[in-house]
C-alpha cells in the first residue's frame, strides 16, 4: 500500500523560474493538497514569481493558503553566522 | 486640528535596505497603527529584509499583520506590458 503524502516542499534556488513552476505542477499531479515554496535571500522574489506564474498561467484553481517570513542564521565560511531573510509560500488546491 | 493618519505606505526600491528600515521607524513615530511595504520584482526580497530587520533589531513590538502577493502589468518602453510580481507586507503595532 502506498503512502499518500499530504504536502510537498520545494526549495527555491537560482535556477530559471520555470523550473520551479514545473516542479510545483509535478507535485500537484500527485495526491497532495498543498505545496510549500521555501526561499532565502535573493531567491525570495523568484519564489513569488513561481507562485504567481503557476497560479495565473497554469493552475487557476490554486490559492495562496499562507505566506510567512522569517530570519535564519546561516553559518558562513569564517564560522560566523549571518542573518538571512526567509519566506514560505503555501499553495493549495481550492 | 491635525489629521491623524491611520497607516502609511513605503515603496521599496533599490536603495540600501537600512534606508527603508529607517523609513518604517520614522512612520511609526507618528500616531499610526500600521505601515505597508510595497515592492515589485527584485525588490521583493529587500522588502522582506526591511520588515525582518525592523522587527528583530529595532521594534520588537511590531507584528506582521498580513502578506499578500500579486502580479502587476507594467508597460515597458516598447508599449508592451510585462507581468511583474508584487508583494505587500503590512506591519502593525502589537
Amino acid at each position: 500500500m502506498e503512502n499518500k503524502e499530504d504536502s510537498a516542499v520545494i526549495f527555491i534556488g537560482d535556477k530559471p523560474v520555470m523550473n520551479y513552476v514545473l516542479a510545483v505542477m509535478t507535485q500537484f499531479n500527485k495526491p497532495i493538497t498543498s505545496v510549500t515554496l521555501k526561499a532565502r535571500g535573493r531567491s525570495i522574489s523568484r519564489a513569488v514569481d513561481a507562485a504567481e506564474i503557476t497560479r495565473n498561467r497554469f493552475m487557476q484553481n490554486l490559492k495562496v493558503a499562507s505566506i510567512t517570513i522569517g530570519t535564519e542564521a546561516i553559518p558562513n565560511e569564517d564560522g560566523k553566522t549571518v542573518n538571512v531573510s526567509s519566506m514560505e509560500i503555501v499553495l493549495a488546491k481550492q
